[in-house]
């Protein structure tokens, strides 16, 4: 099969047709339009084959997935995730796999109502590479920057499931078949969190996704904004499958040190506490505060029901180490 | 070394700065401004290793080429290119590697005033894809289904150099160390056509950029414009590296059957003609006129000093054959 019939059937005509797309797949260029007023917010992420995702995962699961954590990204920055271009690297055409892959990303980009505009398909080792785009009113990006001593720390939701989906693989921690289920579901389909990125403009001082485990990404936001952060470690939400493991330092691990759940972690003023938790609750978002920051420059303190704690293995999900 | 150590060392803080990236590299995403009155224009190449380009090839010739081969469809659109990402996966970090590499993104982009806003590397056997990002005034692009009968077709350039570069080494053509020189440069260092294309807006009806080769991007254009062609061979500009190994049947494969010189293909009516050619040789651009558009929908009639000519092999540059 030739490559352009390819990129044509399975990805052209199918999706949802955004009006703001001038010229969509098919020229040199997709073309788009930008409302006045707004800025364009753009993200790139690549997943590698045994790297960022076991080679059996469902193609589904696997189309799903690599849009998901592009629009985390954009939904971290307060933005509106808008068109979607992609880098798709096959080793061959597999129809099947190229069915259940571009449903799997059709259906996540028609429920937060992105395009995609474009791509280019290659031959090689599998290898997807997702650039995002979104819009954002002008100059109210959520940056990593902003956040202040005495501000609050919040997460959108438990980490650690993708977490312990990984893990129960590799280490053979024993799960039931329904937990086993539950939390690979997670790993498979993380729901990024489009809404409350938005909500949270002009109310959270900094925020960032977990992407890269939320002591690391915490890092991130303590370096730009020059601060350091207390962190109450048994406020962090968990879920009931992660609880149930029972091992406390393999729970600390796989809650504070992996990514892959796709929560947002931010910043908000302690006037603004309350509004910001209220109406995270209108869109269903539950929000947690895990701890303060402080004037401890860089330097995360952690602490459990008022003592302080060391983490058993502290790192974040780092390539090439 | 880190993930995030290695992309601030070799990407960040290097290159031009552009006015209008309000956030650049180092947050979730970048954010960048929109002319007001433009229309934003997105591009994807992804170049794989084997597939796309020698083992052998010069880091920095890599580095130059993945941005350059982006720039010539943002040059076929018309579109001034501003911003690009990189989703980078490379088999291990090779310092003198990267430094080369990213060396000759950097020169290229520079050359066209094109910031890198961000990216991510990956560890994964060598692919690259680049987003490139461009701005064009709204409604102006150039797309491939303009073409009317009766236009005329044009060449912004020779063909057929990076196409000897590549079969000299497959096949063993002789060439002197000067003319294999020559060629190789052509196939790692192309040039896109970027002012050319800005030029053509408003006055070509179609424009594509030859990169699977003249005859198969010309059926792009005959496909969207619901139109023929018919080409004379001999008015196709080749080099005089190309006309010098003689085997005519060749020569016109490597000019008419590949694409890598990145030269523009595009159709211009006779009331436009004589102004486009004035218009190009002011950025130095001598266009070569190789036929005319005709209503023989679909189909491509090539012809040599006035005679119906049938080429022995032809076939545009395509995956998965």
């Amino acid at each position: 099969m030739k490559e352009f019939e390819l990129i044509n059937h399975y990805f052209k005509g199918r999706g949802i047709t955004r009006r703001d797309v001038a010229i969509g797949i098919g020229d040199d260029c997709a073309v788009v339009e930008i409302p006045d007023n707004c800025q364009l917010a753009v993200t790139t992420d690549t997943l590698v084959e045994g790297v960022h995702f076991f080679p059996d995962i469902p193609p589904r699961a696997l189309g799903h997935r690599v849009l998901a954590v592009n629009l985390s990204d954009l939904a971290a920055m307060g933005a509106e995730p808008t068109w979607v271009s992609i880098g798709l690297t096959l080793p061959n055409v597999d129809m099947a796999w190229l069915e259940q892959f571009t449903e799997g990303m059709h259906e996540i980009a028609e429920y937060y109502n992105v395009q995609l505009i474009g791509g280019d398909t290659t031959q090689g080792p599998l290898t997807i590479t997702i650039c995002a785009k979104g819009i954002i009113p002008k100059n109210k990006a959520l940056t990593r920057s902003g956040a202040n001593v005495g501000d609050w720390i919040y997460l959108t939701g438990p980490v650690g499931d993708a977490a312990l989906a990984i893990e129960s693989r590799k280490r053979g921690i024993a799960l039931s078949a329904e937990q086993a289920k539950r939390v690979t579901e997670k790993l498979h389909y993380p729901k990024p969190h489009v809404a409350a990125g938005q909500v949270l403009r002009g109310l959270a001082t900094a925020c960032i996704d977990v992407s890269d485990g939320l002591l690391a990404d915490l890092q991130h936001i303590l370096n730009h904004s020059t601060v350091g952060a207390d962190i109450d470690v048994a406020t962090v939400p968990i879920s009931d499958d992660l609880k149930s493991i029972e091992d406390q330092a393999l729970i600390d691990m796989l809650s504070l040190s992996y990514g892959d759940d796709y929560q947002l972690l931010f910043t908000v003023s302690d006037s603004n506490r309350s509004a910001v938790e209220a109406r995270l609750s209108q869109y269903g978002v539950e929000a947690k505060c895990i701890g303060q920051i402080t004037n401890n420059i860089g330097n995360i303190e952690l602490f459990k029901h008022g003592e302080k704690y060391v983490l058993p293995e502290q790192i974040g999900y780092e390539h090439f180490n």
